[in-house]
């Protein structure tokens, strides 16, 4: 099974890693097939570390979620698209970072929701995380009461660089996938990204121990991440917006504000899918999205916002979508973990 | 166990039934804590029973999505809480019924979304319900796909008469319950209420065999429903948007636009109830709700639209919720099942 | 010129006025070509009067912004226009008053925008009016700046019963006119609503000194109004959403969240209108209202947000719109002037 | 008088133009003070000529809205404010264009509103521009309906590179300027820029004979611009949102979605520019904007909306905003034209 280890150099640039999709040199090229192992830095750069830590003095704005990458992957071309498999990612430390950030989040003002109140008071919250019994411990900071939660490992950003010439930084989520945000980027799952130019220059980061749908302080239980992944490609297959394939599901995403028509991307996308994967007219399809499918939010907190559907696998007998790619790439996670 | 059995008269009135929250005389009054046995109409009356109907011809635009009630709490006032818990809900038909109706629906301009695009085609698909099997059978109509999927009922439409002595369409949800198409407002949950005028004058309808998260198309399953629930009145205890208490989650409900607003609703009724449960200060109780709530779109197609936010009861170990009236209302249901 | 006068009881009721649109009977029947010379307190009921009055103190929330009527419109039936031509607007007294309120605004956390702020500080501003030199003193509170304004007295809501058998609070804005708050509004204008039920039932009040497009704060320079106007009734002629004619301008709104909405209702409104009254084709008309509109914000802190698109007469010679209602209710007025 | 001109050479690059705010080597360095004049290319590179062409067909979407730049700015660092003031926006060709453009513009689908109808058709409208007598003639396609409009020549797009490292499509409006298409930018006026790279990076194109408040289809009378433009950099005092001065108006800019946040920043924004040139306290601030401004929409169709509000200057008597450069640059225009 051929692998490729790529360690980021801390030594080059802050953190040696990357702060925008587009823009950057590729770091390495990858060839569809191979495994990757690599790791991410979490969203503060290892800097915010105990609870008297605050990301506002600590973090420099500009150089805000590092991103690992870009990556070259091989053969791809504008037109296709990028087919990730992420085998495994596992949190590098025993300790997780969330913390409230000053006209960031869903329940505050923030520079686009411009209000004239103060800011919310700057918190920071320790996590620790359990990776054998895989759970994640919060306590508060204001009373005793503690709880462990499940460890639920995932990337908040995954992406290739945009289209139409543009360089995005890594705190925006769009049709390029970029900050997500959402719990279903876990292991196990295939991601599928258009290629927007040659190379697709792919990459990721912003690994969470766990967040709830909508992230909504805008701060999930940040941490470093190990992480291996397998893509391919699908030559001349283009897709416009990100989609997720589970063992059970096909999500699609949609990034923008308002929410709804975030929804509404991530729905028409979804019909047009189950359209084309089933041979059901668009208005079939319609109908049977509207009574099968799963919505959860993924952020109401990054520059646009990211809705996720969800189609069970379940509602579509007989049907391996997108050519089968998702079982491929886990046979590939299956022989390399062995 | 004390119970009533209430029949609506289809002679009187268009159905014998009501088409708004508050405006209405009661019907009848309900002594918590006596088990309300009823049936309520699907959103078309009943008339839609065929592929071959159309709703736009069908339906009288006055006289849609009606309700059954409403019911005079006894003892309920201004600043209390209505629980009102649902034991059974169980369609009353073989047959569920869904359609595309022009200009509405969250894929198509609608009457507030207004745009110069033709409407798109109105189609009808009738489902097979089988209550034995629990299916739900979907039939396309333009190819010979079909699927069983899980049969999952529920009510669509929940609520009272509003505060500030407003009337309100049985098509529009607020913070007086009404037209949610939230899933979660299954069998065996509690749903809370504001009460907001002297008898609380509780109503619902809009039973769904199912429905997708989001309800896409506007139109879900609909059916007739028999229905069994119990109700109890939280003295001095306001609530200012309508809760849902199942076994697993805490949840609760924002019903505006834009979505992110509905979504930010949800989320600051959730963060104030764990902070009250658990006695977490704001903080801490934000912090906890970010990393441990799920999500789902209620409806992205009434006149405005709904957001749950659910907190699972794993989390707030120790905590009994509302008094415990849940558990409460439970036993009254195992007991008259018995 | 027959002409009828209307004196609200104030011993009647708190203020003898009402408080929604829909739902309250008429205080009077009023024949088209009559005119109607009446008054209407402020938006507070005329108790907050010094820089240190707090309307969360001294206010009631369920009596809020009372109306003047509603009136019975002899011969209006549902599927007519209700034109409504002010002849003057003028204030009673010789001051006006402005506040924030706690969580009211369009720059603060609401109670449909919920965050975790504390509210603003409650502020209480009094203008003088000078009804002879035409302007509104603005006063600084914490610094001695002072400037006149002009004097621009305008009606925030005027309004019908909803269809639907709904009744929507005097704060409401809607498709039945409502709390719109738009400085056009003005003495000289004729306001088109529809009419819903028998009779039309219209009502208005919430007068403004003046205020700026889009009440930012949510409280215009209110005041006491003493009104003219005159009614007609367009018989078979539907309109959807509320108009307004002045000398220059065909004017359309629109009401609904998020302000895009309240914009497409306004613009699909005023496409409509053009192609009507210039047999324009329907992109034809959407190419001129592309060019030539104008189209100021009218709210942005009801409880939805009012836009308004504003056609300039000049760019439609030769159109005589409403089949020249506004010029035959004009010529009402300035013989009744005499 | 330093003068400086400059001329695109369309032989390089398609059309010898930029597409990006960011990303793009300037084409030359710009002194303060010295009078720049140049031309910019329609929004379709002055393809679109007749009727009968369609955008759709004849213009790569990679290659749309032209920009003439950038400009390295002489001595503008970042944190300092870019002022350009725009002495001359003639009109080069007796001709504009406009369009229809499938799923772009306000009353229709788009990419980011995905809906399931079809594209409205696809329609071509030619102006005759007459630069003496000052109008724009509109001629409908589908009737021999034809008006005069007024001349009214602005830039749609006037921007610097973005923060953050961003490359951001001409297409697209946001903190950086861009593609705002407000209807104020026109001769006469002076425009406040943040400086986010050293040199600012400076461009402009998308040149309207007029456009409605709006933009409501999405293209307005699109032509070639002959255009005379004077800048200076305020040293140290950074603005985050475009501003513009005129003669009788402090204008801001606000670009996001939903349309009530662009609203939001532009009014915070104004909030906090009359409270630095006034003293006044915040709040007393908020409610003299609150009483004062006009709010016209400036686009409704872009990648983001754009509203402005506007503080007349006769609301604030005795202020010389932004230390008087409107003033000094005017003068630089006068000389310049002599």
């Amino acid at each position: 099974m051929p692998s490729f280890d790529y360690q980021p150099d801390p030594d080059v640039d802050p953190a040696g890693l990357v702060y925008t999709f587009g823009g950057a040199a590729p770091v390495a090229s990858l060839r569809p097939g191979t495994v990757l192992t690599t790791w991410t830095r979490d969203c503060f750069a290892g800097v915010v570390r105990s609870v008297d830590d605050r990301s506002s003095e600590l973090c420099d704005p500009r150089y805000l979620n590092p991103q690992t990458g870009p990556f070259h992957i091989e053969g791809a071309e504008p037109g296709d698209t990028l087919a990730v498999h992420f085998i495994s990612i596992e949190p590098r430390e025993t300790w997780g970072v969330s913390t409230t950030v000053p006209f960031f989040g869903a329940l505050t003002a923030t520079p686009v929701t411009p209000l004239l109140h103060q800011a919310l008071p700057e918190r920071t919250w320790i996590y620790d995380l359990d990776r054998v019994a895989r759970t994640v411990r919060y306590r508060a900071l204001d009373s005793d009461f503690t709880v462990d939660l499940p460890l639920d490992p995932m990337h908040g950003t995954v992406g290739v660089a945009p289209a139409l010439g543009e360089v995005r930084n890594s705190l925006a989520p769009g049709d390029w996938g970029g900050n997500m945000d959402t719990p279903e980027m876990r292991a196990g799952v295939t991601c599928y990204l258009p290629v927007n130019v040659p190379g697709a220059l792919f990459s990721f980061g912003d690994g969470h121990a766990r967040q709830g749908e909508g992230e909504t302080c805008g701060v999930a239980v940040e941490t470093a991440m190990d992480t291996a992944l397998v893509v391919d490609v699908l030559k001349g297959r283009p897709c416009r917006w990100p989609r997720i394939e589970s063992d059970d599901y096909l999500i699609t995403t949609g990034s923008t504000k308002p929410l709804e028509d975030a929804f509404r991307i991530a729905h028409s996308e979804l019909v047009g899918w189950v359209a084309t994967e089933t041979g059901l007219s668009t208005l079939d399809a319609y109908q049977l999205v509207s009574q099968a499918t799963l919505t959860p939010v993924a952020n109401v907190v990054d520059t646009v916002y990211t809705m996720t559907a969800k189609m069970p696998k379940s509602a579509l007998p007989g049907v391996t979508a997108m050519g089968g790619v998702h079982r491929r790439l886990k046979a590939v996670a299956e022989a390399w973990r062995r």
